[in-house]
């Protein structure tokens, strides 16, 4: 199963939220009018005035990802999470990750399967031997698979677009977070249209750096 | 003028988004349902996991507010603001806030206007001597009307509401934050059902503090 | 090996610096004296005037910890981290956290260490294959040892004792906090007096909350 | 009087703290020994790895200064502040900043002098009508003095130099602004040396940017 990325909810009519937001700074509210946002919004995060985009809210659900890429991404500070509790649910029939230079490699394909189906059958006796899960997930692999909810800004939002689309990041939490940028970049193109995606090397970029 | 306040944007179906987000952590998705949101979202509140609170997010237009409110509610640092700028805009129409306590005075609302009349002239003066209006704004009072936006997620408003409708605030930030108590009231009555409203002395109270 | 915490740089005089900064409030500094801490802090603390703790700060090294416990502790948001990379490091002769229920039963022992050398052998495969250490470690355990250095300010300190050291949360992180809980005590006893630990059930609580 | 800035605390050592914190990411604590701190920090900060600057913390008292400063500060939310609270300090003796294009301009001089008079005459009167310190205030101008506490680890101070010492801050805040920064590059060389102080515009500038 491949990582995967919903929309759960977005501000509503957000360019306009955040137009009336940035107008409030300068009262020049007159001079909004439908379609103007295209111009002011861009405008505003040229020249670095980024605090505004904060009244803009998204959430999503993240699926089928590892537990190597939850680590990563809950560092994010200025973000809400909900993730799946290791500790409150059983993981009996844990799902995993598998790293794509492993599964493209026939041998250590085959040595990552075993490991994950020993890892699925120690975990399960030592359920039986009445340990807690909350004790029984120390074995769990940081490939086995979670689940969150993540809400942001969109100027965090925009921060996590330029550190963890870079050619730098991880290829899952890059391909993760490239999916919400694909999204934004569709519901709000005049806060994120300045983003040029690369599907080649599946990077982003922007000169208007966070 | 009286401080008033105006509901911008607000996550759409929040109670839903919420719950979502908060049967995640137990894998419980499947028992959701319309409706269920009505047990389930205060029964979180009632336990303290309020981080899922915070995949709702609100923003609010104040107006007709003084300089004292805004600095003030600036201090909490986990929302995000957009104020006019004494320092682009042109004050000399200023409007003003006047303290209850002495528009309730003759006298006391007599020296209130003179000292305000004063004022204004001074800020004139000072600009028809091409001082510019950021320097100018020094003498600008407390008192001088503003207007800010204010977007938070529903974490921190209930936090903002247990400190600033209790009886130690003062009168004007607790009047403000009070009518943004009931537009959340009204609007997702399972997060902020839990807040009593005490209307005569303009307070408010829940047993579950933040 | 057991988790171990290390005091590696706190606030110099910390009760003078918040005495300091609370005194500014209500301008009576004059009032400070050698020794008046010790009846001013308390009293803003059971006053909730928190956030002058917030001018003290302190730094940990945390070693000999769990992947489990560190997804746990940089759920903190208030913190800074930094903890040691399983992208960059070579992991082949990782140690490992052992759960207390599982070392205290013979055979949950005998297959959490088979588990574990299986891991590691599987891990060393995959490099051997020319898989990087970022995408080995897919397979590495929730139990493997991590390293993390914690930096907080003494408010968000209190915060971290009272939902940490309760009897609800998991036993690694209520015994790692508190080790810091007990640092806290002996550097900085007019902020963190009124915690009373209990040692018979690992736990520690405050009439003060947060 | 002018606003002044006093260094109240500072992590000791903080050099040494920030380098163990940094090579715990990359487990080249070996590598650290007298002095290699001067190489490792400012490598940190050319490669944008930022985020280990957060274990350096240091407070300062800020004397002399405008409500208008005050305004501005407190909106980096990522910093402490205990403020000279004008709801529970009698201000009938209030000390005022004056801008300097005001205070070099005979004419504005007088005006401002007469306004800062006068409501100071204002406040005394409402006070003698009984009216409390919290409503009297709102007469207060933004110049009246205060005095604030800050506290903010190093990564935040950087951010802080970076907008508030460029030529488009306000006077006022960027004077104080390059007070803290001549303290912290004496301080702590490694972690703010690569700031270049303009004297006679009293601008900063670094390359790396936060």
């Amino acid at each position: 199963m491949k990582g995967k990325v919903e929309l759960l909810a977005i501000t509503p009519d957000c360019k306009r939220v955040i137009e009336q937001a940035g107008r409030t700074c300068y009262r020049s509210g007159s001079k909004s009018q439908p379609g103007s946002e295209k111009e002011f919004i861009p405008r505003v995060i040229k020249n670095g005035h980024h605090s505004v985009l904060e009244h803009g809210y998204a959430t999503f659900r993240i699926t089928g990802v590892s537990r190597s890429f939850t680590h990563q991404l809950v560092r994010h500070r200025l973000c809400a999470f909900s993730q799946r509790s290791q500790r409150y649910v059983n993981e009996e029939n844990f799902a995993y990750v598998e790293p794509q230079s492993i599964a493209e490699n026939a041998e250590a394909h085959r040595i990552f399967e075993k490991i994950m189906n020993d890892t699925k059958y120690a975990y399960r006796e030592l359920q039986n031997l009445g340990i807690k899960n909350e004790d029984a997930r120390y074995v769990l692999a940081n490939g086995t698979q979670s689940e969150i909810v993540i809400s942001a800004n969109f100027r965090q939002l925009r921060h996590m677009f330029c550190v963890r689309c870079d050619r730098h990041a991880q290829l899952e939490i890059r391909t993760i977070v490239l999916q919400m940028l694909r999204i934004m970049k569709k519901e709000a193109p005049s806060v994120f249209g300045d983003f040029v995606i690369d599907e080649e090397t599946s990077t982003a970029y922007t000169p208007f750096y966070s």
